[in-house]
């Protein structure tokens, strides 16, 4: 027996496909219809006709074997046989975060490939797997970005069971894993949710498409279909967070806002299932209420992208100054991230022509996510550079020790570990011809607004692209791949061994810099992170005693109140009587 | 000398026009431009030249004595002779405030004839008196929610001198006065703010007009605008308040949302002047965080609009169940309204197709506003018709009784207290054929979707729509207007003299209901309010010696355990043991 359930307020009638003939479904409360069938079961396709139309993919499909405008595939979750009873994720404050996307990430690009790096990810000393999105999008590869069956993982990569079985392997090596869920629009292609209810509203838009109904009528289903895909992850899934994409592009005046209902249902299932279930957004606002508990009159969420610090990090180490870059660039910007996590807390920001943000008032650091690569900064450049491309092996180092020693939940994006060559640059798949242009075209017309001609600017439908973006895991036996990596695990190892560097306490950090001698030192309980950005070797003042724990130079030499350090490179040091000031 | 400023960043050049010639500005930081002018002073009429186009009204105009298409005119406010120094308001929390329209207050619809109806008022026992827009809008008359010059009092009303007579006229009569500003959009004439900077954004849109730009790129410098705005008005014109039209017309992501930022500016202010200023927003969110202070994540307003307990109080009374009041129509919905401010705390209203609202914990009565009309749920009637069109004495004197026992701060509309036979109906004097065509036709239209015929739609253009809608004072020497009038004063007065009935603790108010009998009853400390509002005599229980207070009708009778009341009556009788139970 299997029920089949959907929502579609505006027919006058539904019909369930199955077997090639049309079985009348009957209408319930608040416009869904439903129809028992007994005659249905696990792997029988599927598909619903509304008002008697073409037979549409089901808007919560389980399983899309044929992709986005195929027929949907009924799935029985309790088949699989999980072995993972009893597992418990590391929590959040000390997690060491590591975004990766399953088409890239392996030659083969699927769940199951993927798994055979996790022994490595683990040795690196990764807490948390942070997939891209796996919802089934459009054609055979993508970021996932473009999804149109929320509910389906892309058949691309190995379907449900597939999933399945990566998370599972994940919680043997000890391995969390969060997913990246998009719920500000649905791609361009494949998406049939608009000819089943008011899923949408014109009111609003996003840079994407239309912007998603979150407070108009019919939004409570809407909402519920959003709520009830999360859900499914966390508990159908057993992943253990979602990551939340651009909630900025959240459009709701309601009184209880989608994301604060989103975060209590979440905890509801969390203290039913009795495991830890973590929700991060990504946030443009620089609005501190987003991280804040509920009691305290925030929405709930407990961690945030937080885009100021890369911002600031990545000017410095790279000299960048184009584009939302121009509103940072200097050593104090650092360091208001260091202290503050925003950067912009209500000052003027002029990329944006008005004041942004506000200050983050009593929030422990591990409300943000810290890091000097994401898909994002990567792949939205017009070729796709990776760090790597843009800075030596010094500044390289020097970022990952501030990533790595910062206040905030460390994230480091697949390959960054060793400062991988490849590029990660915008690819799609799209089938329909009008549109696979329109995306070519688009990519080519966004990136000329910037003075680039076309022909340098990687065509996303052209499978090179893609392929191209594949991480090159035999880049690990050349230098300077291997000391990176070996940099990377040696900070890893020494953030998750030294309890000062997961204290959330901000107003415990505490920054020096010169802009002018381009140096900067940060404090973390015991330990001294300072760097030398010049192009000579200076010294570091302090005013205690230490000892040198880690240097990315062999050359950095203690003296009595200062550390004498050469161009482009980074020292941790412990302090050795309990002095205040460095 | 004179300072001219004016925000205009994309113009390449600015000029001022004064007296026939053309002075250059200079260019300041933030898209200002500036001139200090020797030759200007008060009473001088002045322009802004854009890059050599048409000479245009000053954004922030003082003064607008030909419309909002004619010059601007300098304007001295240290000239007025203020006889109101010392002046403190009654607080907000025992006020009895009493919305009025200059334009139909008096035969002669200035702010100087208004001046002759204050004794009246404070008589009837008004603490604080509401201005329905003065801002200079396009025409003689109008509603005044059309404003295109937003620092000019409107010149048919008497002007900038005018307006700060009647203030201080108000002050000296005891009355606080409070005035309605529009933020959310401009009127469709005059409105030549989009020449000069982003004051709007095409990213939103409101049902009256483009949204303002309150998160785009240069919305600080649109903020600013409206706060200096709001600050003009309780600083410059000694308004005690301000009530804030439709504010769930703002959109706006930021960090520091616009009314947070303005609540924030009006304290300050109000900190210097060492006297009370407050803030009322009209809100249709029956979002608590309006109301809520800062301190606890809200948005730092005094008080709120509550449309809720109007919209239950109506519908029970009139019967009325179409469009927004089919959510409405029992005497559970007061009884929610009366103990809890929002009968849409969460529940799924129909009228909008999914849940509203949130529960408004901890908040106090007074932070809502109630009242049985308002210049809105009259005027936006096709007809206009008052209460007094709508329900007999009986009901006026129930619904009078409920709003000003309730624990919300009682709110009356010009009329109301006798409950005058005059329409309120929609009026306008648009100059513009076309524009007054396209608001005669879109009111006809608007209406012929209730299927109301277009003969007997009032034609907002019609001059005598305007006139209809004038308070006729005459009206006061016939009944029944002479006896509510005294039913109102008698009410005011009990309120006034009663410290329980500005008790704002909701959780203190008790209300017992029988649907079937249509009797309800409410406790307000030691009183009980108990109506009738079936066809018949009914016997309202509660378990308590009583004395009778005030009865709309001679012969309610007390029982030892109940109060007989005859059909569409109200009695007010105190509890004379301590008795717990009503």
């Amino acid at each position: 027996m299997t029920l089949f359930r959907v929502w579609a307020p505006l027919a006058a009638n539904v019909q369930l496909l199955l077997d090639g003939s049309l079985v009348p479904m009957s209408s319930e409360q608040n416009g869904y219809w439903r129809c028992d069938c007994s005659s249905a079961g696990h792997g029988m396709d599927y598909a619903f006709v509304l008002d008697g139309g073409d037979a549409l993919p089901d808007p919560r499909s389980p399983w899309q074997p044929y992709g986005v405008h195929g027929r949907s595939r009924v799935l029985d979750h309790s088949r699989f046989r999980w072995s993972d009873a009893g597992w418990r994720p590391p929590i959040l404050s000390s997690a060491v975060i590591y975004e990766l996307h399953i088409g890239t990430f392996t030659p083969e690009g699927t769940f199951d490939s993927a798994v055979g790096r996790l022994e490595y990810l683990q040795q690196l000393g990764i807490t948390h797997v942070e997939l891209m999105p796996v919802a089934e999008f459009s054609g055979a590869w993508g970021w996932g970005y473009d999804g149109a069956d929320l509910f389906a993982p892309h058949h691309g990569y190995g379907g449900p069971d597939g999933l399945k079985r990566f998370v599972d392997a994940c919680h043997a090596a000890g391995l969390a894993v969060l997913l990246d869920v998009v719920y500000n629009h649905l791609g361009p292609s494949g998406n049939y949710l608009g000819r089943f209810g008011p899923y949408f509203t014109t009111r609003y838009s996003t840079p994407w498409g239309p912007a998603v109904n979150l407070d108009g009528a019919g939004s409570s289903e809407v909402r519920r279909f959003f709520c009830d895909n999360a859900l499914m992850w966390l508990r159908d899934y057993h992943f253990d967070g979602l990551r939340i994409d651009a909630i900025h592009a959240f459009f709701d005046l309601s009184a209880v806002p989608f994301l604060e209902q989103l975060a209590g249902e979440v905890k509801r299932l969390e203290a039913h299932l009795g495991r830890s279930l973590v929700l991060i957004a990504e946030s443009d606002l620089n609005e501190p209420r987003v991280v804040t508990p509920t009691e305290a009159g925030g929405y709930g969420i407990d961690a945030q992208w937080s885009d100021d610090f890369h911002h600031a990090l990545h000017s410095v180490l790279t000299g960048e100054r184009a584009g939302y870059y121009q509103d940072f660039g200097t050593l104090g910007d650092v360091g208001r991230a260091l202290e503050n996590a925003f950067v912009f807390d209500g000052r003027r920001s002029l990329f944006r022509g008005r004041p942004h943000g506000r200050k983050p008032e009593g929030l422990p650091g591990w409300r943000f996510l810290g890091y000097l690569q994401t898909h994002d900064q990567v792949g939205n450049r017009a070729k796709g550079e990776r760090s790597s491309r843009l800075m030596n092996v010094g500044r390289l180092k020097i970022g990952a020790a501030i990533v790595l020693c910062a206040p905030f939940i460390p994230m480091l994006f697949q390959g960054e570990e060793f400062g991988a060559d490849t590029p990660f640059q915008y690819f799609t798949n799209h089938e329909e011809p009008d549109l696979a242009r329109a995306v070519s075209e688009g990519r080519r017309k966004e990136f000329a607004a910037f003075g680039w001609k076309a022909a340098d600017i990687p065509d996303p439908q052209d499978p090179e692209t893609f392929s191209r973006s594949k991480i090159n895991w035999a880049e690990l036996e050349r230098e300077p791949h291997t000391s990176l990596l070996a940099w990377h695990k040696q900070l890893i190892a020494l953030r998750r061994r030294t309890p000062e560097f997961a204290d959330g306490r901000l107003d415990q950090v505490e920054v020096r810099f010169s802009e002018s001698e381009q140096w900067l030192a940060f404090r973390r309980g015991g330990y001294v992170i300072a760097l030398n950005l010049s192009q000579e070797t200076r010294r570091v003042p302090f005013a205690f005693p230490g000892a040198l724990v880690l240097a990315s130079e062999a050359d950095c030499i203690i003296h009595k109140t200062s550390v004498e350090m050469p161009s482009d490179s980074v020292a941790i040091l412990r302090v050795i009587n309990n002095g205040r000031d460095i």
